[in-house]
């Protein structure tokens, strides 16, 4: 379609892990804007500062705007010199009509229009993402409290291992989130516009540069450095880290989605939509396919924050293959994070939690699962290492045999001196044996309240 | 534009390190066109085994000729079910008249479609690879004859260390090349169809899936596995193995190119073609764009090879995040690779040499370059602690004062006792000290040729 | 101090993902020992074409073999130079007495030996490793064979999708395994020797250079290379991707089976042993510690073999951090890979199966895991859509009311016209539905046995 | 072997990428020894809140402090249990004497206490490496200001582009080194305590668990977090992202200096020492020895990275494989960065800086170099394309042939009409056309004293 925003067209895969508006945000003409945008507030503030004569910043905005490219053939031209902003600058300065076409790219050199555009459009993708991360945040406060009190079985290792609450494991998630989101609106207040010039100097606007600099990151809402930053990239760095550490804090809580789907477990489903989730040759299935998302995203996005890393190195005053090397990539981690975001918000803000099959499961070893409470009951009186014995064999026989644990416990003598049959009641009822779960999900709210 | 291919509409930065032809080959459309392939020669071998009504498969492959659709649109109806196969089969399944419409995608599972395609993906890709890369050797060969006993510094760690051939660093180039064409070769051949059905038994076939599986196998190109592969990705692994380690023998040829074409080295460079190289604000400039889209490759190919490793332990009998993982990475792995296949060929068939500044930067040193050789010629007369002792004194005095190297040895009564200028005029000649460089390259071509 | 393999007395977390006798075939001390016999090869290889006076290598060999280095004071001598060859020449030179000790380290670069030592270190690590990952296969086998026709339910997504044997299961795994073994063998083939000299040209070897590199690789039992391949690391690069590729499909095996020994699914458990897989405070658990293990380093080994990708940009003729940032990352890499097939070993050859709780599994959905047989068995007489639209209705009520799947399909008059409850029994028995299983098995079997 | 520490006795090439220092800070014996710190300040917290009988945490506390336990045995020992916490508490409660043994480890699971100590190993690394590094901003800051004004060539893709001073280029290592600074002391701020118990819910100690955790993290000059972080690994991925993102900063400088280094350029030198940087055979070299050890760890070092952020999907209330997989991963990280901070430290305290070969190779382009400049000051007559064209084609016939760029200029009529000669000597004075350098060094020094 004339005109239409390619963003997906290339698209096969990437819709499954991001979202469409991601994809619009990040795509080759969403770039293009930016790079644009940063042409557009270099001409205004040089005519600020006195270098333009007046006038001339309008007629280039007004081009800058006028102006469609298709991001493929910039992106085809952009082999010649290797970066898209050098054919991009060659168009706006033909697109622009009388002697302001002169002034088009002035001073800058092709890297300063990319990173400024790279910072443009991690500012616009992350507004997006901190809402649904917002949003994620929302959730799972919303499940702590709900949850509070659902019991359910806590695992490790993939055993069970003690009773917790549900609430109590989406506070765990709510805490990592909320850790996640507060890293990304650190770097999100950092993000600095480029302007250097072709060696770092800004030599050939003088002694005007660094107001230059100053003018035109207040023009985009962006920051001012202490100097162009072409060879320095801890912001890349930075923004890679929390935009894979969000891919992580999602990929935990799919995980657990994931295994507590299991149809074995049945305790905690992905919102049911019509299709989502079918297979293409078995009716009865239920796919976690927003998890499934938000693994894949996280399996992927590790490795491309270890590509931002590499691309630290880059020699002398511009480098040569690890500048480059980021484009993609962070475009790709910008659409990961933000797909994992988006996901997580649907499943989460939708989660169907089944406190039956969570409390079936809770029953499933008998009480055994309380070994440790007994142990911790006998053990001022038996010693640790004796109780222990005495409770790991009772609960070998009961696994064996026909007997429950309660009274295999009760018909060890041994055990029988120190419990009997009502503290033994007590002591495997789950609901006795949660310790600060109310008090950590109190704490893990009230972090994320900022109280 | 309706109908248009988006391999590059997306793509501002992807041409950048791949070619438009990769670009196609790997698209969004590519994959569609290799999963029709897919379902249509299943369709076939399901008819020639005698499970689909005769003309069956005729009906579906018409149909799958003649539908165009749109990648984004596959990938966002994708999300539902959380893979392109399944909206791919119910439009062909819409697309096909009459009773045959029933047989479509029969028996299957959605990731036999989409692995199948994955394989021919990587076939038609790799055959472009493949032949980019034989051009490759074949120019590493020619420079190798051609630059046989043009002189040069070796340098080891950045530093000169002793003299060699250029044509002797080709041949290092050419065996590199000629290694990963014999790995790439050997993956090609096994390639291997996918078709399991939904638990990889293929149940729906009956006691006839082994025969489909062979008959689709065939037709396709692709060859018959012991057993379906849905959570055995060692071929996977293998592939990804081999598209990185030529993006790693492409960036060593870059990395020596790029620093060879040093301002203050200048030995050989790119071809020049308009515009190419070119600078935004520098008109005197002529930049490694080649290398530079090469070293950007393979800094991003290792880690999607992690990507594909990482993606191996995928859950039971199909898995959930491991391999969704592998699609994009694997895509991306083969434009890098190709991109790195095509540049090499550029390169290395229009490479400038200048033998001149090679033997000038020959000279820098004055001969303190050919130390080792001297040390050995004093070694069995004053030992090789006291001839390298000596040695470097004389370098040292070199360096510091206006007496040449070569005088500086000769004032050292020590050296002179065994050496005299005659001795070493020949001694400091780089020509006499070039080992067994002459027959390297031979065995170099001689391995290259299959000799 | 003195005498002790410090192999394990850094390793508090080292053996969980190793074996002792990998960790001693990759130490400090087994690297030093690699060293020495390269040394001792090259001193031996040029006495025979006449380099060395006759008796020289006797002596050199003689000194090599008595000495007793700590690796740890050779890796601090090794920070001046920055390889640990050059110390330890000079140590060994120290060692040998008389002329010969003028003899040491005649010709070679640091580099000759550490590569050479890291293929002896590979070919001696990886000996042992090729005999765990034979077992593994022999143990895949036999699993496959006896369980042949144990039912399990297949799952994908997590998700119950069909029913399969445990026999089809591993024999999946012995696929895998033997793919990855054929890798392993085929690389272990062309471990090459490496000598070049300062440059790569073995200049001060005259024109016996070549002579003395196969005398070499023949004494060590590697392979003569075409030419020195200092800055051509394609041989590294295929060492890694297989060893990490075995670190895969360990994954793949170590996923499956800490998933079965969930305490909800229960079918599979690693061989217990005293102590094995206890918890510090949970007396009823039993951790899938062999697993753990198992994917610990599979998370670990993707990326170290990005790194042995990304290393391969060595720059000239030899690089500055790209070589030297192999050596702890192919130690790790072949310490984490032998783990890996040691831990299967043990887990598979004393894997618990308990095939009545894979019966019972099965039996969770109620048969409603037969229904793509269902919708197969009605299809042809009511369309694929309308059949599967009618059995997901009838599974949808059997899973919210308290009739049976079977009951809910009778009760389908659209159904009940084509299939009776005789029909129903045989379509809902999964011994019935395993299409081509056995097949898969006997081919795998096949393969594996190269028959 | 008794009373060894075997931080380096495995270690052949660990010292090569880390400083003694370092390598005990994050031995085996270290990581036993914050073991212990958490067992005791887990005991003295239990007994401060009454948990824990008065005067045993002092027994228990006792025993820590004497016992001596090789990390090589704990290690071998975790093997049964998956980590190394079971055996240490074991040990330790077989060293406590009477009743207090049975109050070792109360109510803590054994990833309490590993996690625990990962933040004591985090936080005793971290300080010598911030001390590493504020010297680095020192050495930094003092060459920027002595190099303020030392003409250097800026070099952009290995091309010379524009004059520049040293001391923007120092000034530019400064802002990156000061930006990680701060991000280092962030995350050394929020290293929190591990206090959850086997589930997270700290059931064995009632309702005082809370309490606990916080007198335990006091104790131990830790962070009291909002409830355990069992799988939550945010603050994992930062304290990787940071150490990763450290190994870049020092990996450019590195770069640079390597670059700067070559016999070519030969602008700055890393200090010299003796023996440092001497090659095996050629004694005339002088080896980036420092810079190629920060570039050997920093290519490790963002695969780490991948693998801290691989791990954060821990499936439950404890994973399988992805906690474990951080150990060594972490351990490595400190290390690498660790010598990168050193390393930086020495290279740059005693960087050897060559004025006249900066000088001096700023004239190998003969004035085109300020091509750019050139272009500019014709621009407003003659318009930016058309100045272009003439300055390139000036620059090409000066390449090509005998007469000066100066002469080419004026030699064309078109140019000769806006500039004489004297305007071409002006302009072609680098000291004349350094813009910014000055302000922007101001600013990078300023951001660094936190004015």
């Amino acid at each position: 379609m004339p005109g239409e925003d390619g963003a997906l067209a290339e698209g096969l895969f990437a819709p499954i892990t991001t979202t469409d508006e991601l994809a619009a945000l990040t795509s080759g003409r969403a770039w293009v804007r930016a790079m644009l945008d940063a042409e557009t507030a270099l001409a205004l503030a040089e005519e600020r500062v006195g270098i333009l004569p007046a006038g001339t910043a309008q007629v280039i905005a007004s081009a800058a705007r006028s102006i469609d490219l298709d991001p493929g053939e910039i992106g085809r031209r952009a082999r010649l010199g290797g970066n898209p902003a050098i054919p991009l600058a060659e168009e706006l300065r033909a697109r622009v009509e009388g002697p302001a076409a002169e002034w088009v790219h002035w001073g800058a050199t092709s890297q300063d229009i990319v990173d400024t555009a790279a910072m443009l459009v991690v500012a616009r993708a992350t507004e997006r993402i901190d809402a649904d991360l917002r949003a994620v945040c929302g959730a799972c406060a919303e499940l702590s409290e709900r949850h509070r009190r659902t019991l359910m079985v806590g695992r490790t290792l993939l055993q069970h291992a003690l009773p917790i609450t549900f609430g109590l494991k989406t506070a765990g998630w709510l805490v990592a989130a909320a850790e996640v989101h507060r890293g990304l609106t650190s770097v999100r207040s950092r993000l600095p516009v480029q302007l250097g010039g072709a060696a770092g100097t800004l030599a050939s606007l003088g002694d005007r540069g660094p107001e230059v600099v100053q003018v035109m990151a207040d023009e985009l809402g962006l920051v001012t450095p202490a100097m162009p930053w072409h060879t320095n990239r801890v912001v890349m760095a930075e923004v890679a880290a929390v935009l894979g550490t969000l891919a992580g804090v999602g990929a935990k809580v799919a995980r657990d989605v994931a295994l507590m789907m299991q149809t074995e477990v049945g305790e905690a489903f992905e919102p049911a939509a019509p299709g989502r989730g079918g297979s293409s040759t078995l009716p009865h299935k239920r796919n976690p396919v927003g998890s499934s998302a938000v693994l894949t995203a996280h399996r992927r996005a590790g490795a491309l924050v270890a590509v931002m890393l590499d691309a630290m190195d880059d020699e002398h005053e511009r480098g040569v293959g690890g500048w480059q090397s980021e484009w993609e990539t962070l475009t790709s981690l910008l659409r990961l994070a933000g797909g994992v975001a988006a996901q997580l918000r649907e499943v989460l803000s939708g989660l169907e939690v089944d406190p039956e099959a969570m409390a079936t499961n809770l029953t499933l070893t008998a009480g055994v699962l309380l070994s440790e409470r007994v142990v911790l009951a006998l053990a001022p009186a038996m010693g640790r290492a004796a109780a222990t014995g005495a409770v790991q064999e009772a609960a070998a026989r009961a696994s064996r045999g026909t007997r429950s644990f309660a009274d295999e416990l009760i018909g060890d003598p041994a055990i029988a001196q120190h419990l009997d049959a009502s503290d033994l009641d007590r002591l495997l009822d789950p609901r006795g044996y949660l310790g600060a779960t109310d008090a950590f999900i109190d704490r893990a709210l009230r972090a994320y309240r900022g109280e």
